[in-house]
């Protein structure tokens, strides 16, 4: 019997609107503060690092944003994504449940961070910034930022975690094959920057680091440079739910709807894009599917850490904000080889979680990239280390389902392929990766430093 | 105004049959010799390393050959693949021309090479091979093999040049993640890389010593392993047309039909995969389409080579086949970033330049990778090396468009992406590459140890 793997929107089907949890969220938000004076921030205040319409979506309370049609044409060159029944995934693992998968790796960069990227990119051109600054770990997100930047034709900088800019170039190269400039953070180009030298001239950097001096380049900038964030901020996650639009699309050629919805979780920006189209079902159609965020154990802020404010970044010079949190002193084990390294949440996805809209699991990584070999050999793609954590939950639910016979309907986002990522499986296949669980006592230790709020 | 980007074929549409040029070749084909007697080789003598169905689809001349369906349904994960038009090159280049291109990068491998891998690892499973042996260079092939043995349960053994084993690790990754055993050549493994490594034990091997030793292993197995080639021969070109008649169904959806079709050349299975169908076109129907080989410069088969018998490897194990060629002692320059490095070609392509119906161009390395990066920053996609030669050539064809201010339609095809090839990018972008011209006398000189055959 010839079985149907695909399912393709035409580019007409291309949707014409992000949309806007906020609009739907059962709970109010929290407000986010200012790091010195702890009082609510103003638009003003954050006017100095993004362009007013991206503050407006930021605090938008109506349901669709309409997608520029500038963003809808750069959309075009990748998407819509595809979107698959894993037939093969199935047969291997003998189970009665429907497996469907979205694959956002077909974008130029690999990923679906280009998505926020070119409309990051837009909104900042049309508001006439000439350059924008940001921070990249491992380079996903700077890559994408940087194809968008090249599209509009605004210059970019991009602060690279030293470690990543030595050990992992194959990104950094991707970045100035874009045109864009790339800098091994700690760099001595920031006050924050040089402090950091100072101490430690030797500095393998870290995001919070690259975060820090990404923003004062931004900041100190008079105007000319703004700064442009890959997750966490609910304009981020607005631009992702391009992703979910289009499954709800795929969904309905293929005739069914899933039980269970699936993505991985670091700041949040790919399970809210692909999750919330979702949540708008079940909070104003009545439907019922289970939505799960996965997430490593290595960085468990929303299995383990605490809903409560705290900074954005190291150096305390990012807002303070409501979210699940291991503390903004937390710093990411470094045998872990995924990319899901924040301390702490997008704000939106806390509060769902907290709420009990949305489960949150954590996975070791051992598990999730023996799941990801199951997946490559079945299915061809090699994922990235990210959304293997997806695929280590809903292989896990596909065999309940052959427990208990049930043919639920599974979906889950492969938000990314692995080509870039091929060391780290290398480790797995040599046996040189362990599974990590934080101590309870230091995410005990890096709660005592959360700042006292009077929210 | 909203322009549409991409021609996507549903799956009910991916090509039933193959295309196979042997129908309608207008030359007859030149003998295939035994490497030591230089007669005619029997089927017998192919049978000791290829089972028997593709060495009948080797001379076979039936115009169509259906593709087996298990090979359809590995193909339904990632085809059809998309056709592009390149609304933002052309843009760039402020041309009349009408620019398409075909994206064999999304395969899981990111190449077309599973097009031909997984129809051999089917026939050879089918034949009741239990284990293949292939050699590869910098990884493409032996990734897209590695993956179809995988699928249908088949164990390979890749002897992978040595240089690249040590230098290029992801592709090596790669195979190893889908299950395959991967060798650096010369290995202890075989006679032919024991006596190598006995009179150079730093040898950094050669596709020549690697087609060798997965021979030999082939050979010598009593009929439990068998050999499978990546490029070169005509069922390999075969599986590779199931490209070209996607694009065919491609341009009737854009009501197009091309001036000129363009693709790379190493040893043309990507350009005869692309082309043949247009060729079909030409000989059958009366159309006038420019067929245009890219090669490179520093690997001149078909523009600075002669057509003539030849050797398919340096050790003279393969047999002799009437083609371009640059001598089977020719070694290609290190510093060409592109894997299109064989000292040889396609018969069929061969013969097609040879009597006029293909033109062959060469492009040096510094002009691809400007045009790659044109390309890029354009239309996202980063090429690999190889596909940056068609791309080249369809922009100087674009450009003279402009001069003429033709409306051309213009045709090529990207067979793979970039990502594992940053290094050559970053190379370029440093200014570490240069041009070559591989010198006339080398070339003299490797023609004088053509073999003396009586055909």
């Amino acid at each position: 019997m010839s079985e149907q793997y695909k399912y393709i929107l035409d580019e007409s089907k291309l949707p014409k609107a992000w949309y806007n949890i906020n609009a739907d969220m059962p709970v109010a938000p929290a407000p986010v503060l200012h790091p010195q004076t702890k009082e609510p921030v103003t638009p003003d205040f954050l006017s100095v690092l993004f362009p007013m319409s991206l503050i407006m979506q930021e605090i938008s309370t109506e349901r669709y944003i309409e997608i520029p049609e500038p963003v809808r044409e750069v959309y075009k060159l990748w998407r819509p994504t595809p979107f698959f029944r894993a037939h093969r995934l199935e047969k291997a693992l003998d189970t009665p449940a429907h497996i469907y998968y979205k694959y956002e790796g077909v974008s130029p960069v690999g990923s679906h961070k280009p998505n926020t990227a070119v409309a990051q990119a837009f909104y900042n051109k049309e508001a006439g910034t000439h350059a924008l600054t940001t921070e990249t770990g491992a380079g996903q997100w700077g890559s994408a930022l940087a194809m968008a930047c090249n599209f509009f034709g605004m210059d970019l900088e991009v602060y690279m975690v030293k470690v990543s800019y030595n050990q992992k170039p194959y990104r950094r190269m991707v970045i100035e094959s874009y045109g864009a400039e790339v800098y091994a953070s700690p760099t001595d180009r920031t006050n924050y920057g040089r402090s950091v030298l100072a101490q430690d001239p030797d500095s393998p950097g870290s995001l919070g680091i690259a975060i820090s001096e990404a923003v004062e380049v931004a900041a100190t900038s008079g105007g000319t440079k703004k700064y442009s964030l890959g997750s966490v901020l609910n304009h981020v996650l607005l631009h992702q739910t391009v992703i979910g639009e289009e499954v709800l699309l795929q969904l309905e050629m293929a005739g069914e709807y899933p039980d269970m919805v699936i993505a991985c979780t670091g700041g949040g920006s790919n399970f809210g894009g692909f999750a919330f189209p979702f949540l708008r079902k079940n909070f104003t159609e009545g439907k019922q599917t289970k939505i799960i965020a996965a997430e490593p154990a290595a960085s468990p802020s929303l299995t383990r850490g605490k809903y409560a404010f705290d900074y954005g970044d190291t150096a305390q010079m990012a807002p303070i904000v409501k979210m699940h949190t291991l503390g903004h002193t937390f710093v990411p084990p470094t045998i872990h080889a995924g990319g899901l390294r924040y301390h702490g949440m997008s704000p939106q996805v806390s509060a769902l979680v907290e709420h009990g809209f949305v489960e949150a699991r954590s996975v070791n990584q051992l598990a999730t990239f023996e799941a990801a070999l199951t997946f490559a050999r079945t299915e061809g793609i090699i994922p990235a280390p990210e959304p293997t954590h997806a695929i280590r939950v809903a292989i896990d639910e596909a065999l309940k389902c052959k427990e208990t016979g049930e043919a639920k309907v599974i979906v889950f986002n492969l938000c990314g392929h692995g080509h870039f990522d091929m060391a780290a499986y290398d480790a797995y296949l040599k046996g040189q990766l362990v599974d990590y669980e934080y101590p309870a006592e230091e995410i005990e230790e890096a709660m005592s430093h959360l700042p006292e709020v009077a929210f």
